[in-house]
């Protein structure tokens, strides 16, 4: 190892002198770099507070900033590794006077510098210590809380929607969406057709055959039942899509009826009651792959899919239960039986009343779930006398609320880095 | 075995006098019940041709399309087989005089028709026999073939857009596009904003951050290399989303540039031979999940992936690829230098000509490709002396495909229906 000490570091080293990072972001040194040294293949850093971080000679070169590798006009790599003569290695990796790490790599002999607020927050040596990552679920029951976490957001849409400014209600309300599958936000305006601007604060609305924003009341000549006032069991919406819609927002405008109350279980803590209680029927569930479908009079949407789904780590991926929007089995014989069993095994879970949490929606709510991992449901309702309820509803992907949940986080690191250079 | 024989059976049966089915579509009679047997958990159907179905009773209860079961406004199913007394079973089952399955199911003694042309398409007892599914994805390379698969549309945004409506163009295309990944429409018209017309024959386009309909053309301080006269290599589009939009439209509006050719190749076919070559790092490609990021000025997108990804049965689910919208690796230590090494294996094979399927934009032209399995690049263009290239693109999903295609064919099952009641 060839070792090199700073000539100087601080973390109040002035942003003027330091590189530029590979993104947008901005990146706070909240601790600097003690040392560097170096072996062919990898560059070890050890940081004022004693955490050692190794990165290797082609992982930073691919990651430099420099106008060889990111374009600057977009930030958008250009460099093609393969194309480079040889496995990049290191010369020589050293400390600037700013606090950056400076590497000559060869066969270029290019000396590329490294923002060291940015080499920390991407430190894979330590990925489990990662700054800060989004929120992961945390399962609940219905039982273990009274109401959804619920937010007053009175007069927020009347605030200030640049995207680089911190937003301490939607920040909120994306971290628990993110983590708890569920917000409520109340005291929004009830003007029909405004959960379009509510949606666009976080990003654009994805729109299906039931159009962009849809009305959920009971209606003539009906084409799905949540059209009619009749109870519906849990469920997400669209399992019938190979990418059932990330998040479904429901923005009470009207509600005088009698009954009809709200219904939310966390499909993962019922996933989960499943694997403890019926361990074959929940691999039966994560097996086999029930037919969806959504056959109506102008379109034809079908889709083949387990009804809980794992990732890679076994971890739960998603639930897609719907009863009503599931068309006719069609798997190999001998499965058919063990999943109709473990099918009722399901129902009847999802019948206890552990699960549920039950809320009434009233004029200027908004609820926004994960439609990937909550379901929905609702009792009958009333609309004789006079009664009407009325929801609007749209759907967005998920990734619209991580990124903009990346955004405000964004917006507090840029607040760091103006706090450390004044500091 | 309970057996019982028709009165009498014809293919021609009045529509009249057949049960309803659980759905809105058309289902023919082609080949007639012979005779019908039963235990209590199963029934089995001898069929005029000879075949022998078996289905067992509980997927006969769930699947009847009576109004115990199915709501007859919306089609969509109301029964809770959970809320059952006990297991549905069979204590009779004979032929009516129309040629439907007649069950009378235990416990309920409740008596339900099948209509005998939905009971032959929902065979489950010959899964690999259904008829006409939609096409599988059969890999192509650029030098097997001279153009994408064209078809002339030129009429063709004039004709009637019912989706009753049987659609030789829409149909050959949605074929194409499911089977090959890849069609190409020519001779349409060049007004800019046409694209939304043409999309929505298919489904509503997905929005993203770039708009619903975006522009492709040199433009100053682009967003993305995208909107650059740059290169690009084979890449899909927003691999920086969960779920990556599955069908991209690309609609050339202008185009006297020089250069700037399109350039498309199977990712499947890249992403095989890559598997017969080098089995470890098609392995590696596989199993290492790449951060795939869009930092941008007012968005973040991030999202971890490998860039193949098998389905459960080791068949290819999608790939993701794109160098220039990759963020840093984030994996374990020890899995960095073996990604690297698969993703500069796969480079090379990126520039190898045999996959690369090459051909200009002439205006009027629209290509609708998969965005989940095929790569598009282009190269350079020269936008000097006043020569322009502009393209309009959108997003849909592959669900409204398909869900377009089955539509197209419901109106020839509707067809043959009639047909068969003139015979």
């Amino acid at each position: 190892m060839t070792r090199s000490t700073p000539a100087s570091t601080s973390a109040n080293t002035p942003s003027e002198a330091l590189p530029a990072t590979p993104d947008y972001d901005a990146w706070p040194i909240e601790v600097a770099i003690a040392d560097v040294s170096h072996t062919p293949r990898q560059v070890e850093v050890r940081w004022e507070d004693g955490r050692v971080s190794q990165y290797h000679s082609i992982w930073l070169r691919e990651n430099a900033a420099d106008a060889s590798t990111v374009n600057p006009d977009t930030r958008e790599r250009i460099l093609d590794l393969s194309r480079l003569e040889d496995w990049p290695t290191v010369d020589e990796a050293t400390l600037d006077d700013a606090g950056a790490l400076v590497v000559v790599f060869a066969p270029e002999q290019r000396r590329l510098r490294f923002h060291p607020g940015w080499l920390r927050a991407h430190d894979y040596t330590h990925l489990a210590e990662i700054d800060a990552p989004l929120p992961s679920a945390k399962h609940w029951k219905g039982s273990e809380r009274d109401t959804p976490t619920t937010l007053d957001a009175q007069g927020w849409l009347d605030t200030d929607d640049d995207p680089l400014v911190p937003d301490t209600c939607l920040e909120q309300a994306l971290e628990a969406v993110i983590g708890e599958g569920l917000v409520r936000l109340r005291n929004l305006p009830t003007a029909p057709g405004s959960l379009d601007a509510i949606a666009r604060r976080i990003g654009p609305p994805r729109a299906t055959n039931f159009g962009t924003l849809f009305d959920v009341r009971a209606k003539p000549d009906p084409d799905s039942n949540a059209y009619t006032s009749i109870a519906l069991p849990p469920h997400v919406d669209l399992p019938t899509r190979e990418y059932q819609p990330g998040l479904q927002l429901l923005h009470c405008l009207e509600n005088d009826t009698v009954g009809g109350e709200a219904v939310m279980m966390d499909g993962l803590a019922v996933a989960e009651a499943l694997r403890e209680r019926h361990p074959e029927h929940f691999a039966t569930l994560t097996r086999v792959r029930w037919c969806y479908a959504n056959t109506a009079r102008t379109t034809d949407h079908v889709w083949y899919a387990p009804m809980i789904k794992l990732d890679d780590n076994g971890d739960f991926d998603e639930v897609r239960i719907a009863d009503f929007l599931r068309g006719p089995l069609m798997a190999p014989f001998e499965d058919v039986e063990p999943a109709y069993a473990a099918l009722m095994a399901l129902q009847r879970l999802l019948r206890e009343p552990e699960f549920a949490l039950r809320f009434s929606y009233a004029p200027g709510d908004l609820v926004i779930f994960d439609n990937r991992r909550l379901l929905h449901a609702r009792d009958a309702f009333d609309v004789g006398q006079g009664g009407r309820r009325w929801l609007q509803g749209c759907y967005l992907e998920r990734d619209e609320a991580r990124s903009r949940l990346r955004m405000l986080r964004r917006a507090h690191r840029r607040q760091r880095v103006e706090a450390l250079s004044q500091g």
